[in-house]
Order: C-alpha cells, then structure tokens, then sequence
C-alpha cells in the first residue's frame, strides 16, 4: 500500500488519475490539491466520481507525507515544485514537458519558458523505456500525441526500414484542457475539423527526439481538432525502403510489441476507430497498407487523457512500485 | 464461480454483458451466441474486447451448462427458449420485455405478439424487488426507459404526493440497438433531435404497471432522440398534492434510496448530465425544483446500455447467487 | 433601399444578421458594430462570410445615419441606447429582453437588472402582431424559446381547450451565445443532455404573458441543453378540456396558422425534427397526438439563431418597410 | 428559363439539388424520379423543402422533355441511361463516377465494373475547364474528394513546384450517401475517427489524372471518416522544390484563381474550419506552412454536398447555359 498524492487535480488529467487511482487496490490517494476548489468535495468538479469520499486540499509542497506524487500541472509550473518534492525523497510522475526533453534549449525554444535546470528524468514510455522507469525518482510522462506517434513509428525506425514521417493527427477535444475558449465552444467546434499549429505544435520535437536516437529522421507533424471528446487517431504516412507486403509489415509490429500489455496490433483488413480504446489505457497500432508509391500507412489510437496521461501516469507508478503494470487500468474501453 | 452464457451476444447488450463478465471474479463466461458471427472471434464484433480470447458460438439451447443465461434476445424471441432453459434448471435473466407484464393482455397489445403463456418472473428493478429477486428463476429485465422513470417516480407514489406524472425522456441512440435504420443513420441524427412514439411508446404500460402497484396513477410518456451514444435523461413533471419545498422533497428521496449502492441523489442546485452516469451502472436522482404551479420537476440519468440493460442484469445475477451487488459493477462512469 | 445599421454585430446573432441582409435586395448594411473588432474585417470573426467586404466599426449613437437599427445587445445595454436611437427618428428592432415585458416589475423580477424605463415596444411576433408590426418604431424581438413556445401554444388558447401548459424544450448550445464557458465547453456538452433553470428561466414570464392575454393559463416551463449547434424542439404537453381526434387539433392549427410564410403544419404521423428547420426562418408545427389521459403533445421546431432571433427580426423588419416578409429569408434549411 | 429534370432525386445529392434548383430564377424542374418514393410528395424525403410543391415521378428515360438533366444515379447506372438522354438532344451533368476517366481500363479496375463504351465528357472541374465546359453537351461531375484535393495541388502542380503529394482527407458522414450502414450507424460514427480504403480509395486514380496532366506527379490519398455531417477537410502534405515563403506561397494560389467566384484565399495565420463553408459552393484554400523539412502543407475545405457535388454540378449547369456562375449559389454558408 502506498501513499499517493494528485497536485492539480482539478483539470481532466487530474480527473482520470482519480478515476483509476480511487479503484487502485494498492493506493491510497492522501491528497488531491486544487487551489481553486479546496474545501470543496471532489465530485462537484468530477460528477463521474459520486463515490469518492474526499475533498480537495490546499498544495502545501513543504509538508507533503506520500510515496509518489503526481504533478497534473501547468508547463513551468511543475518544474517550479518538482525539485522541492524530490527533495523529500518522494517520487514523481510530472505530467507536463517540463523534463521531457534531453536539452534546455529544445525545450526553451518550443515552450517559450525559461528552464529552472535539468533533473534526472526518465522519459515515461514504458513500452521504450521500462527497466530505466523501474529505478526511476522522476518519470516525465510523455505527452498524448508523441504517445500515440513514437509508439506508431518506432518499430520502422528501429528496423531502419523508414526514415521520413509525416504524421497527421486527428485529437478529442479534451486535449486542450478544461478550461473553455473560442475554439473549444461547442457551437465552433462541433461538426467541424479544426487544423492547429500545423507545423509548429510543441510535441514535433518531442516526437522527433524519442525518434532520432539511433539515428535522425525527418519528422513532420500535423494535428486537426475533430468533434470528439476523447482520442487521438494519428495517421503515419511515411516512405518504406524496401519493398514489403502488409503482412510482413503487421509481423514486424507484432514481434516489436509482443507482450506489450496495452498495445494491441489490429490485423490487417480489420477497421481502427477511437471508441475501440475510449476509456482505456490501450493503445491500437494496424491498418499496415502499402499504396504503389511505397507509401505505408500505420495508424495507432489512443485515448488521450488514459494512455495519453493519466493512465500511462499510473502504468509508470505501477512498474516504479513493482505492482503488476495493469494494476486498476485493467478496465475494457467503452463502445460504442 | 459460477458457468454464465449470453444468448445474442453479439448485439449492444450483449457487448456490455461481456464487458462486464469478463471482469467478474466469479463468472466464467461459457458461451456467448451468434448466430450470424459464430465462429468468429468477440473482438471482430466488439473492437474494444481485444482482450478477450473468445469466440461466438451457435445457440444450442438443448444442450447448455450453465448456472445462468442472460437472454439478449428480441421481444417475441425469448418466450421461445426462455421456458427449455429454466426447465434444465438454469436461472435466467431475460432481456426483452416478455416477461415484465403481469397480464399478458397488455403485453399482446402494447408489443403485437401472440405471447407463448406466462411464467413466474420478478421484475428486475433492485432497488424495489430485490427480496424476491434473491430467490428468483426468472428475472425480466426492466426496459431502459422504465428504469430511469420509475426509479424518478417511485418515492413520491410512496408517499402519496403526486398521482399524475408526465414523463418526458431523451435517450442516446444506442437505445435504437446495433441495426442501423434510416433514423439512426448519423447525417439524420446528428445535430438533431427527433421525438418519437409520442404517446404510443411500449415502455408506457411498464412503467404505469410498476407505478400502480398500490393506487392508479396518471402515467403520461413522451422519448426523445437526442443526438447522444449513451444516456437516458428523464424529465418528470409531476404535480404535488401538498407544499413542499425542494429540500423536503430532496430528502424524501434520500431517505427512500438510503443504502441503495448504484442510486446517488444530486444535492438540489447540482447539476445532472448524462456523462456523470456514462458507462457506469449509477443511477443519478436530483433535480427537486417547485414552480408556483406546485409543479415538482425531478430528473434521473442512467446509462441506458448499464443501468438501462446490461448493468442491471448483471446486478440481478449478483443478487441471485448472493455475490457482492456491487462485483464487476463498481467502475466510476467515464467522463468527460 | 433603405439603410441598415447593427449594433453588437460580433455575436451569433450578429452574424446571421449579415448572412440575410448581406443578401437582401432592398438594404444597405451601414454598420456593424464591435467596440473589440471595430477596424477589423467582418470575416474574421464570421468566417462564413468572405464576400462582405465591410468592417467593425465602433458604436457612435449620437451620430447614426440610418432608416433602422438592430441592436443585438445583451439584456440591460439594449434600454441605455434605444431611447437615445428612436430620438434621431431610427426605427429599432431590439434582439434584447428589454423591451418584451408589459410591466417592469416582471422584468426587474426576472431579469435582475434596475430598468430605465418603458417605451411603447410591439412585441414582434408576426404571427400574432402583425398588425401592429407594420406602425411600430420599436419591436421588441422575443426571446427564443417563447417563439417555439408561444406559436406551439397559441391556437389550443385561442380556442380555450386548454389551460395547463407543461413546455419542455431542448435547445442548441449557439443559444448560450458566442462566449465560451464551462457548460459550454466541448467535452462538457458533447454526448451529453443537461438541464438548466428548471423552473427559473428567464422567458418563463414572457410565454406567460403572451398566452395570459385573453385569460390567464398555467405555464410550466423547463430547458434542456442538448449537444446541437442550432434549434430548439420544444414539446408541450397539456390536457385537453374536450375530446378531440388528432385529425380535429390539426386542423385547428391549420386554420389558426393559414396563409403564414414561414409556419409549416406537419401532419400528423410525420417526423418533426431540427434539421428540417437549420438555417432558415421556418417554425414546424406538428405531432398533435393525445393519449388516454387527454393529454395532447403538440411540438414545434425553430432554428433559435433564426426564427428566434435573427431571422425573426428581418421578418419584422420587411413587415416594417413594406417589403413582402420573406424577402432575404426565403433560403430552405440546410438538412442534412 | 430551361427545364430540368433530376434522375436519382431522393437521395442526398438530390436533396441538394432541389434545394438550389428550386430558388433558381431561371430553371424549371420539370421531373425528380424515384423509383422508391414515386407519387409521394418531396418533402416527405426531404423535410427541409415544405414549399416545393412536387411529387416523385417515376423514370421513364425514353420520354424526357427537359433541356439538361442531372442524373443523380449510382455508378454503373449513369452508363446505362445517359446515352439515351443525350440522343434525344439534352444535355447532363452526371454526378457519378461513370464518365471522369480519360481511359476505361482504369474505371475498370477501380470501380470493378464492366464500362458500356466511352463518351466525349468534359471533366466538370470549371475552375481548370471553364472553357470546354462552355460547350459540353456531358459533363462528368467530380468526386468530393478530387474536388478538394485538386483545387488545392493545382497551382504546385502548375508551378512545377511539387509532385510528391500526400493527401489525408477528412470527411463529413453524409458523403457516404443516405443509405445507413454499419459504419454510418450513430453510435458506431459519434465521437469517433474512422479511416477507410487508406489506400485504395477510387478517387485516388481521378486526382492522379488531374494533377499529372502536363506531367506524371505521385498522388497518396488516404481518407477517414469524421463525426460531422457535411465537409472535407483535405490536409495536402508536399515537399517544396524550393525555398519558398509561405506568403509566396499564399501568392502563388492567389494569382491562380484570380477572379475565381467560389474560391477563397484564407491568408496564412487564418483557421480553416469545415463551418465556413457549411452549405455553400465554396472552396477554401489556405494554410500555406511551410515546416524545416521544407514540407509545405496546404488546406482546402469544402461541403461534400456542395461544392463536392450537387453546387458544383449546377454551377457547370450555369456555364453550359450561360447564366451567371452564381445564380441560385450565391447563398453564405451556415456558421456556426
């Protein structure tokens, strides 16, 4: 049993950490702080969680009694409270970029916010990354479409079978955070597709450093907003160097990902769509068609608040604890 | 650990029946029949069982082991086998509306079938019939609708405060099943809303029966098609016979539901919304609001494929053989 | 041609001002006001409308140049600046609640909001007013549910068959106008159905007062945000003071509405819906079924930004200059 | 005036028709068939026309007295019946694939159907042969796709600048046309992305031929399907011979289609959304970002419907009979 506590618990990512952790059978959740929302009772923000007993907490980070904390924080917040908590030799799991990336600069750069300093970060893929998450102090979760994309891409760039990814991504709205504007107002952006930074989105970098540690590949990123709550389809067009058939492409991912606990290979000829993984921590990666251009097409999904946040959050604390990794995220996606 | 089969599992319900069971520590899931998909893997059907390694197989109700069958089946179809499976001395839970009526008059005119002849069956609505449930054979399903309303309505029949109830619902178009039509086909749906059935709906008579158990009262039905997956909010417009206000009123349905495990009230001035109950087998009650035409309005939600079906079948087979009302069952709703 | 100003163009109700009269043969658009676009083209806040080579410009009342005035302004700014119009001899057309109420106190009851002081407004729903329409110098445009409301109700008071009037409407979230908040946020309202203002609504006491006229009737009134764009269905159930046959209501809603351009009677058996109404200046009219509790369900549908606004407001407009009525609004709906 | 007639008008491309035709100055429909709905009035197939006051007439090609017909017809169907339209001296715009390609092998073997012998078609795309329009007594009417996806490689293409195109469409439900599938089911489409035929799509050959005219350039076309009712959204990836500005670029489309009644130019750092041209002939093209891989990416939208089909088979209809390109089509899309 251990002693766990939510910073910024308020938003949608805080949301599905409770909603999983509150059935973690090896948890306790000791604090889940909202400035905004303290003293209230956590269902009057997450009516989903009737069931849950506890209010929200002021963030007190000097005087914090847990095991591991999950910051659900703002970029450049986390990194002004993550070093604070390590410091009291607690674990975390920061869901923002903050140290998501091998160099200051990149993320300067990207994120327009001048960096606090570097820690020792892991960067939370457990699928790339699992034996160093395992002695992890600090796991950077990664973000929701580098999950969906890396995952999609790796295999190919592993075989050194493609080296140019054009990746168009199709998100829920729920990716862009609770908080409403002009673009998430329903009248604007239900029945619509809506292309945002289409070359210059923060997670291009981040994709391409998860890509190019081998050896650099060109990655172009492109991400749509669509009339979905949860998800993200991406689509990964790129150029195979040899010739291939769908079947040897499937094999391919199938021996990379084998057994992978939520990444499902989708057989070639069957259909990929979003509510296949809605609510879970799976993550679908098929289609494998190959045009006469030599262009393949893989396409993963993932639900972008579970295996795009939260749920990858609470895999990487099930594998930093030693509990099995499906531990409470062992729950079916809800279709249709 | 007890053996469970579905008859018609390839349906919604029956995508719900197994997305629960599968989870279930103490069913094993023996069969689950298709005709049309038999042979064939769940998860061509279901895309988001990857999961679960099993396959559709024919009806054979001749030759069934099992303790329990959930009969998914249409209306007219399960009084055909319902009868040769509780004579192998099998417990049944049926789906369909064959057997919720207790005059098979009412049944013939509201459905316009012949019906096959009564059998001794409880009507599957916990929170009003689980003393009898506990020792039933036979378990009918309550219908979607009724669920939501006569859970709305019940605690003031009790108590005699109102005696005429015009219930206006708006249910999410999986309620329509998994056979697409004309009217649930997502150009004419979506961005819409359709009523239907206006004043003819077969639901009317199964809820006026559960309401008029102690004295008529006035049942007045009206669905709506709303463009929605999952949900069925109910609209009870009621007028009382005595002043109350909407605390009274409140902790009259409190006091009603104590102890109910899937029956949460909504504190009067919260507010109700279809994703509180999304995926999950909760039952949401609030509302409470008094105009100065003394009319009461109170709102329930359910999901209509959980608490509205699968969920409460599931939840009747726990009272059946004494598990945890609560097992399989206990996972928060999914929202946003 | 008469010359056309707009203040407060930036909203919904702005644009689909523009949409019309951007096409109508008889205006000129002189101004569109937004004191936070003003110097801005049109088209960057209506993307829709490329063609409309004109800019914001910020409000100058005291110096307006114009035959007629819409002031699409919120409640409480519409009575600081139409005195000051009517003044300089400008007709107006407020899309306000200003000026819709006989007697203030209602207003200031409902509203909130201390008022400056009545004015003698029509209150401009065609069908019922349309005499008055022609001479008026100020028309109050009603509110948007109390236009489905009131047209859905009006033969059944006219005739005294009914008294009781239980009205359950379901509207487009654009009716919460162009400004992002939580409720309307995307993942909040999405695949989701909520009730707001259950019995508090604000145009509760303007569907009162328009059927109160004659004699006064009982009015129950209460709102659902449903996730559309565009619409209102609005149900009214009541009970019948003598038999009817479905055929014989129909009928009196026939005669009631003949010769009207823009009421549509459905007969009875057909399907109404919102997409039979989206984008254009319609009110559909049908249902008329009635149960054996004497309760008749009568339903209308408007596209709220239309008829139950902008829409609405031309037609007063055209009645008010002589045009024919359907000038500019003769578009069919956009369905699918 | 000329008279027109519609063979295939009940489905939504007819829909679309009717609604245009009808509001034309200068057309009178003298026929809409439907083998299904004949002797029934319109607008029980299609609830938004109330006021056209026409019936469904049944084929009856040997007997057509029209000056141009629509032949709204199913692939495979057009061959059969235009033939003997156009002997009878009256022009047609087919809607179906049956007439587009230069060469019958490859209809052939895309659409898998045996080609009844060529006819001299022009390729109704009036933006590139406006003038061969003129004068086409056939005009095969576009796919939706092409229709977007040419009109925004067309300038690259012209400019020699690119002839590497990936092209990820994104469509509206209703292009699937109005008969419900599987696929098109609500609960199956909402909320939700679906891809299908990613690399075998037949429209992949059409935009293969129109952009490889002067010279052979690679076309990879992938398309999924989107929860909105209306709209492709194409996202056309390319990699740019040159160094290019993306105001050069923005130039580049500017001056191509110059004077263009139905194209828009959105400027680079301006959203493009499937809103803005909801129910209108429009085109979009924007975007125009250029990323460091020198991958430019350029975006068009279009309704399906529209521009993508029944609006631009009118708009050839407008130059075949040398009316203004814009009469009955000069209608603003509906936003939000």
């Amino acid at each position: 049993m251990i002693d766990v506590g939510i910073i910024g618990a308020s938003g949608y990512t805080g949301g599905e950490l409770l909603r999983f952790l509150s059935k973690h059978p090896k948890v306790e959740i000791v604090a889940a702080t909202s400035r905004k929302y303290a003293g209230k009772p956590i269902n009057r923000v997450h009516p989903h969680l009737q069931d849950l007993e506890l209010e929200f907490s002021d963030v007190d980070i000097d005087n914090i009694d847990a095991d591991l904390i999950f910051t659900a924080t703002p970029h450049g917040a986390s990194m002004k409270i993550v070093p604070m908590i390590l410091e009291q030799d607690i674990k975390v799991v920061d869901l923002s970029g903050d140290y998501r990336f091998d160099d200051i600069e990149t993320y300067e750069k990207w994120y327009g916010i001048k960096h606090e300093g570097p820690l020792d970060a892991v960067y939370g893929l457990p699928e790339i990354y699992r034996d160093k998450i395992k002695n992890a102090k600090l796991v950077a979760n990664p973000g929701c479409f580098p999950t969906g994309a890396i995952l999609a891409c790796m295999p190919l760039v592993y075989e050194k079978l493609a080296e140019t990814f054009i990746i168009d991504s199709k998100t829920g709205v729920s990716g862009a955070g609770i908080k409403p504007t002009s673009v998430t107002h329903y009248p604007n952006c239900s029945d619509n597709v809506i292309p945002y930074n289409v070359t210059d989105h923060r997670h291009t970098p981040e994709i391409r450093q998860e890509l190019s540690r081998e050896h650099p590949v060109n990655v172009s990123f492109t991400p749509h907003l669509v009339p979905v709550i949860r998800g993200i389809l991406t689509t990964v067009h790129t150029f195979l160097k040899e010739d291939l058939t769908p079947k040897e492409l499937e094999s391919i991912y199938a021996g990379f990902y084998q057994g992978e606990p939520f990444i499902k290979i989708i057989e070639e000829g069957e259909m990929l769509r979003l509510s296949a993984v809605r609510g879970s921590n799976e993550c679908h990666i098929g289609c494998f068609e190959i045009d006469d251009n030599r262009r393949a097409v893989i396409i993963s999904t993932i639900d972008n608040l579970v295996k795009g946040a939260s749920g990858q959050a609470i895999q990487n604390m099930n594998i930093m604890f030693g509990f099995d990794e499906k531990t409470s995220l062992d729950i079916p996606a809800v279709h249709p």
